[in-house]
């Protein structure tokens, strides 16, 4: 089987499987300019942290591919531009800013280039985050699989998986691993309202690779909790703080509090890219707010007066005490975090790959 | 205003509002039959615990007038054979047994009234079951809106309204008192997965009585908690066991774990027609499995793969030691609600309408 891809580069042109249509409709946009690019990851036809990072990365190629001139001034008033629209299409994931600032490393780095040397070797830095992403994942993935027990039965929230990245998935890259480690796990997949990034992009990636998925309401998870029916929980995360806060999908924080009720590790995955270890708690994380319509219509059916008001914060915050552990690309950090978290700048040992961080 | 009706016995007709096409369609469904009746409960064109008892009382008055000879014996198999077909709608709340065999000892009682007698009868009793809800939740607004502090922010799960009984409701209902007496309360509804009746139907109530209500996804309720926006939480409930644990719609037990987790009053409304004293504990109520496609469908609008595995109970139970207290129209119990729930049988002095029980 082919490896799932939501975002390919190729031939100069940015090919974007549309995940607002899945799994009815298999649609890809192609992205031409930046402004495209920009409107795909607004309107999420790519979402995702680390997808939307490597997105946006391939937006700021297409703006210096479509300078015309050997004009370095030009070209750098251009993408800098560009840098502006793509860091204002979403607010929450600090992937799309540390995929930028990357980007910006290379123009400002190499202020001498002519713009076609430029052109290639931003070409070649938005390849190397792809990749890298994808090496990343593939690396939470053996990582997180040494926290699965065999037969395990896992829940995850929103869609952390392949299409949410490069490829591979964070947290379902680590039901991914365990799955191909033979556990015999099963997933308990909450649909995530309001848009159903579970029932759309996660049921759907597990059934393709035939790992067994039972979708659930978001409502649903601490029932079956009670019920014993949850071995431990799997989330991605879009930013974490310096102390280990989460910023996650909405309803993450509700399932991390059931989680600790029930006394059920709740595991985060994520790669260095999600880290923002420039503020200090999950306090300061800016949390987007949606449109209303999310809320009151579901796939353009109304499900809910047209005027009643709405409240729809499209992420949360799960506090680091609530997180048994956070499966990182480089190894398990466990609280806690905040030393772990602060050498993950240096990638010194604070943390080991086995044994978690021991200060 | 006229007040909020579902239920409509005019001249020997029953009258439901299809609470499946509401807000965006207001059409009626006129019972005939109690196998029509039976139907209406199966497709929750009428739901909410009260208000199916209410409708399955009727549902025998239909039965008994369908009834064409002065024949008792062929009248009690009628019956019968109604009350067990009505019986089989549902398994979970409790109200429809409770209703069905209030109507069968009318026919039990009174062995040699004539036929046409009985249908008088029966037609009172279930007019008095009718009436006696919506005076039994009054009652409860009474005795909930004093715990309710003004400028409170109110969360509830599904309807508990006036849709869901014979007027007025039980948790809407102390949310109506309370606003009758000018508390300048607000209410964040959660729309409540699969079948959206809180965004569909409490949110339309609400609208309607100009209550302030904000709708919020299930997933959101948490970290509404979490910011401190939440003052209380009030939902109905579908059978209350002997012991005070609570079935309700699925995704009340998560809200009340997060109720306790952030210190939040959590407070269940219910006539006594509620309580199930012939049950030990909540362990011992049937939760019903309904249809896959209510999740992979909204509206008949796919939005899963059409292939998952899906799991979706109707109902949870909440134990009582998550419960702050019980409104009822007898008062308000509070824990330990063993003994108040046990005097509710013989109606004595156990709980009092202010200060709880005080065994």
């Amino acid at each position: 089987m082919k490896a799932l891809k939501a975002i390919a580069w190729e031939n100069g042109k940015l090919s974007l499987l549309n995940q607002t249509l899945l799994p009815v409709q298999k649609q890809t946009v192609t992205c031409h300019t930046y402004d495209e690019v920009a409107e795909a990851i607004k309107t999420m036809v790519v979402r995702g942290a680390p997808a939307i990072g490597v997105t946006a990365a391939y937006g700021l190629v297409l703006a210096a591919r479509s300078c015309a001139h050997e004009n370095r001034p030009m070209m750098n008033t251009l993408l800098q531009r560009a840098k502006s629209v793509l860091r204002q299409t979403r607010p929450t994931a600090v992937n799309l800013f540390w995929a930028l600032d990357r980007m910006e490393k290379i123009w400002l780095d190499n202020p001498d280039s002519p713009v076609s040397e430029l052109k290639k070797m931003l070409e070649a830095e938005a390849i190397a985050i792809d990749e890298e992403d994808l090496a990343r994942n593939k690396s939470i993935g053996r990582h997180g699989s040494e926290l699965i027990p065999a037969g395990a039965n896992i829940l995850t929230h929103c869609n952390a998986g392949a299409l949410a990245t490069a490829g591979y998935g964070t947290a379902l890259g680590v039901i991914r691993a365990a799955h191909a480690d033979n556990k015999k796990i099963h997933v308990y997949a909450d649909e995530t309202r309001p848009l159903l990034q579970g029932a759309r992009l996660t049921a759907w990636e597990l059934l393709e690779d035939n790992i067994p998925v039972t979708l659930i309401t978001d409502s649903m998870a601490g029932y079956l909790m009670g019920q014993k029916k949850i071995d431990l929980i799997i989330v991605g995360a879009d930013r974490i703080a310096a102390n280990g806060d989460v910023a996650n999908k909405i309803g993450t924080y509700s399932v991390a509090v059931l989680a600790d009720y029930h006394r059920i590790p709740f595991y985060v995955a994520a790669p260095l890219s999600t880290f923002d270890l420039s503020i200090a708690t999950g306090n300061e994380i800016p949390i987007e707010q949606r449109q209303h319509e999310e809320i009151r219509k579901i796939n353009g059916v109304t499900v809910a007066p047209e005027n009643v008001k709405v409240y729809n914060p499209a992420f949360d915050v799960t506090p680091a005490l609530l997180i048994t552990a956070i499966i990182t690309d480089h190894g398990i950090l466990k609280p806690p975090y905040a030393q772990c978290i602060s050498a993950l700048a240096g990638l010194n040992q604070c943390y080991t790959e086995k044994k978690g961080c021991t200060p």
